[in-house]
C-alpha cells in the first residue's frame, strides 16, 4: 500500500535577474527537497527568468537546452519527478510559457504550454499582456506516475474551470500549477480559487509561486499551497523563499470522492465537456 | 441608464414546521423588501417546508398550487420579480425540488427543478439522500428581465461548474441560488464556493439560505450572500432571520469582463461545453 502515499515539495524560489543564479538556486532547492525524501518536486512559473515580457525572448531556450538538461539530470541523479515550473521556450519563431516534466530516470514525460495567455488590465491594479511576446499552447497535459495521474496547468490556466475538469476527467488525482499571481490578483483570489479547484475536482491541488520580491517589476504574491481534495490546506508558504512539503494520500482522494460524490453526480446526460484537440 | 442598476433582496427566512406559518412569513418579508424599493426578491430553498425527506411528499404541491399562487399574487401586487426559493413540487407521481419565478405582472417566467440531487455521506458530518424522495430536473434555467438575464440553480447544483458556466454562456449576468448548506458543508465551503462561482463567471452571485435553526433536524448554515463579479461581498446575512439588500450594477459586470477578460479568453477551440437537452 506504500504507493498510496508519497511526499511532494514546492520550491518557492526568489527569482533573480540572472539565469545562472536561478539555475543554481533551483538545483540547490531541488537537492534539499530530495534529501527530505520527496518523490515529486515542483518549481514556480518562469523560474529561470524575471516575469517580464522584455526578458522572455532573451531567456528563451529550445528543447533540449541548458535549463531542461539540468532538470533532467537532477531528476535522474536524485531519482525524483520534477515539474519544472515553467520557462520561456523557443520553438521555431515562437516563444511559449512551458513546463517540462521529468520522471525518475530523467526522461521527459510531459510538456505543458500555457494555454490561456495572461492579458489583463485591472483599473488601479495590474496590467500585463503576455501575448505581446508569447504564443498559446494547444493541449491539455496529464502525465503518468507509478502513484497516480498528474495534471499540469500554468497560472492563468487555473482560472478556467473547463481545463481543470478536463484534467480530472482524464484521471488526474493531483493538479499541479506553477503560477505567479501578483499583488492585485493574489490577495483577491489566490486562496479561494486554489481551494475551489481542489474541491470541485476532488484532487490534491499544488500551486507553486515565486517568493515575493518587492524590487521586481512584477511582484509575485507568494503563498505557495498544497490543498487536499476537501479544499483544506496541507501546507502553505509565507512570502519569502522557502520549501514547503506535503504528503499526498491517495486514499483520501478516494474517500472524499465517495463521501461527496461530485464526479459521480455530474449530469453528463445534460451537459458534455469535450476536448477538441488531443495530443 | 436607470436599467443598468437595480436593487435586490434576499429573505433569509427561518423555516418553521407548518406550511401556513412559512407562507405568512414569506409574504411579510417579501412585502417588507418590496417597500424598500427592490425589483427582485429571493427566497431560500424549501422555504415552505422543513428540509427533511419525511416532509417533502406531505408538503408537495402541483402547479398552480397554494404556494405558487401566493407568490404570483405578491409579484403582481408589489410589482416585483420573485425567485420563489424552492418548494417540493408534485408532478404526476414524482416530486421535485423546484423554484418558480414570477415577473412583475405575476406571470411565471421560469421554473427550475434541482438537477443534481444531494446524496452525501460525510464521515463525522452530514448524511442526506434527496433521491430517496425526489426526482432530478433535466434543464438549465435562465430567464429574462428588462435588466438582464438571470440564471437559477438550487443548492447542490452550484457545486457543478459546468452548470454555472452554461447559464453564463446563455447570457446570465446574475446567478441566483436558493440553497441550504449545513453545518458540515457551510463552514467548509459556502464562502469560497460562492465567491469563485461569481468570479469564474463574472456575474453577480446571489445565494439565499434559510436562517440557522438549532432545533431543526437539518441545521442550515445561514450567511446568505450577494457577491459582485470580482467575487467581493456586496451584502451578507448573519445566522438569524433577516433581509439583506444589494444593488446590482450591470456596468460593473461589463467593466470586470473587460479588465479581466475570462469569458473572452476561454479556449473554445480546445474545449467545448455543450448543453444536451435545451428546454
Amino acid at each position: 500500500m506504500i504507493l498510496n502515499s508519497f511526499k511532494i515539495a514546492v520550491c518557492q524560489m526568489k527569482i533573480l535577474e540572472h539565469k545562472e543564479e536561478n539555475l543554481s538556486k533551483a538545483e540547490k532547492m531541488i537537492k534539499e527537497a530530495s534529501s527530505k525524501g520527496c518523490d515529486l518536486v515542483v518549481l514556480p512559473e518562469m523560474f529561470n527568468c524575471p516575469y517580464n515580457n522584455a526578458f522572455f525572448p532573451k531567456y528563451a531556450e529550445e528543447f533540449p537546452g541548458k535549463t531542461s538538461s539540468l532538470l533532467s539530470k537532477l531528476a535522474k541523479s536524485q531519482g525524483i519527478y520534477i515539474v519544472g515550473g515553467s520557462i520561456p521556450e523557443k520553438d521555431e519563431e515562437k516563444i511559449y510559457n512551458t513546463s517540462y516534466i521529468f520522471d525518475k530516470s530523467g526522461k521527459i514525460v510531459g510538456k505543458h504550454r500555457k494555454m490561456h495567455l495572461f492579458d489583463i488590465d485591472v483599473e488601479d491594479g495590474i496590467s500585463f499582456k503576455e501575448s505581446d511576446t508569447l504564443g498559446p499552447g494547444n493541449y491539455v497535459t496529464v502525465f503518468d506516475t507509478e502513484f497516480c495521474k498528474v495534471g499540469i496547468a500554468i497560472c492563468y490556466d487555473m482560472r478556467f474551470p473547463e481545463l481543470m475538469r478536463l484534467m480530472t476527467l482524464r484521471g488526474a488525482e493531483i493538479i499541479v500549477v506553477p503560477a505567479a499571481f501578483n499583488m492585485t490578483t493574489g490577495p483577491a483570489h489566490w486562496h479561494p480559487l486554489t481551494k475551489i479547484r481542489a474541491l470541485d475536482n476532488q484532487v490534491y491541488f499544488v500551486a507553486a509561486s515565486p517568493a515575493r520580491d518587492l524590487d521586481s517589476s512584477y511582484i509575485a504574491y507568494g503563498h505557495s499551497l498544497i490543498l487536499d481534495p476537501w479544499g483544506d490546506i496541507v501546507s502553505e508558504a509565507g512570502i519569502k523563499e522557502e520549501i514547503i512539503y506535503g504528503t499526498i494520500d491517495l486514499n483520501k482522494v478516494k474517500e472524499i470522492r465517495e463521501q461527496l460524490p461530485l464526479l459521480k453526480h455530474r449530469r453528463d446526460d445534460i451537459y458534455k465537456l469535450d476536448e477538441l484537440s488531443v495530443h
